[in-house]
């Protein structure tokens, strides 16, 4: 049992709360619609295996920190390790868009946006069968005069045993 | 196995890197100090089990995802959450800030911090010990006439046996 088991497992500390569904908190100033078309084609790149395609809206000096942890920084590095991914391991594996669960500004210029996939199970070439799974992904965007640029992104894959305990009940 | 460990274990399509030490990214525009101040008060926080001191510097919607992806919405739910860990499964656990990783202005008032801690192992209310572990966690600030607010954050658990794999070599 590894530590995010561990903490899924035993956390309940409060009032047991079963799946309270998250809420979608809609951002009505306009950014809603950009938001969307960004993830839908963040969707569309990931289905590609198009790795240049992804990062076309990116600044430059984009990082990224993955679901292991892995900490990449700046476009080229990033859009580099997303292209051996994306043409191997991920490639066919279904990902798609479930819920932008929040768009939150920060400032005048960035969005902070937070949005749940799903991702499929894949097969890796050690032969192993990884099973499908949710991701929640922070996104940070930078509102330029060409649009939305990812400028920071943290992924977190979601441990569902450990949602059920989680100690604020959004549907309360 | 699961989906983070298999990643680890079979990720290794370039060519295999042996630990490559991340970089400190040092950001000479006059926010080291400011940020690493930030990170302190947030590790002497922890130390105290004090929510409040926690987040005494974070903007009224915070929004915090969590190592097992809970997503908390707004300062009052960010900071009840930590109140009932800090008090409880975490109390007493030794966290510190082993490295920050990178400062990187997104526009004109926003800061994207990159910081690895070291965070003790812990036992918890049923009786499981989970073992030591570094979280890299991604951190939004905002500048503000009253020093930074912390906006926005995303912490994810490294998984260790993967960052051998990692398709990019930092040391390169």
């Amino acid at each position: 049992m590894n530590r995010r088991e561990i903490l899924g497992a035993t956390a309940a500390i409060g009032p047991a709360t079963l799946l309270a569904p998250t809420l979608a908190v809609a951002n009505a100033q306009g950014n809603d619609g950009a938001v969307r078309a960004l993830l839908e084609e963040y969707c569309a790149a990931w289905a590609a295996s198009d790795a240049a395609r992804m990062f076309a809206p990116a600044t430059d000096d984009i990082h990224w920190v993955n679901v292991v942890g892995m900490h990449w920084q700046g476009k080229r590095d990033v859009e580099r390790a997303h292209d051996v991914y994306l043409t191997t391991i991920f490639k066919g594996v279904a990902m798609t868009l479930e819920e932008v669960e929040s768009i939150v500004p920060i400032g005048a210029e960035v969005l902070a946006v937070v949005a749940r996939f799903d991702v499929g199970g894949y097969t890796t070439p050690g032969g192993f069968t990884a099973p499908a799974s949710q991701d929640r992904m922070s996104l940070i965007l930078l509102k330029t005069p060409g649009g939305l640029k990812i400028a920071h992104v943290a992924n977190i894959e979601i441990v569902a045993a450990a949602a059920a305990h989680n100690p604020i009940d959004r549907s309360a």
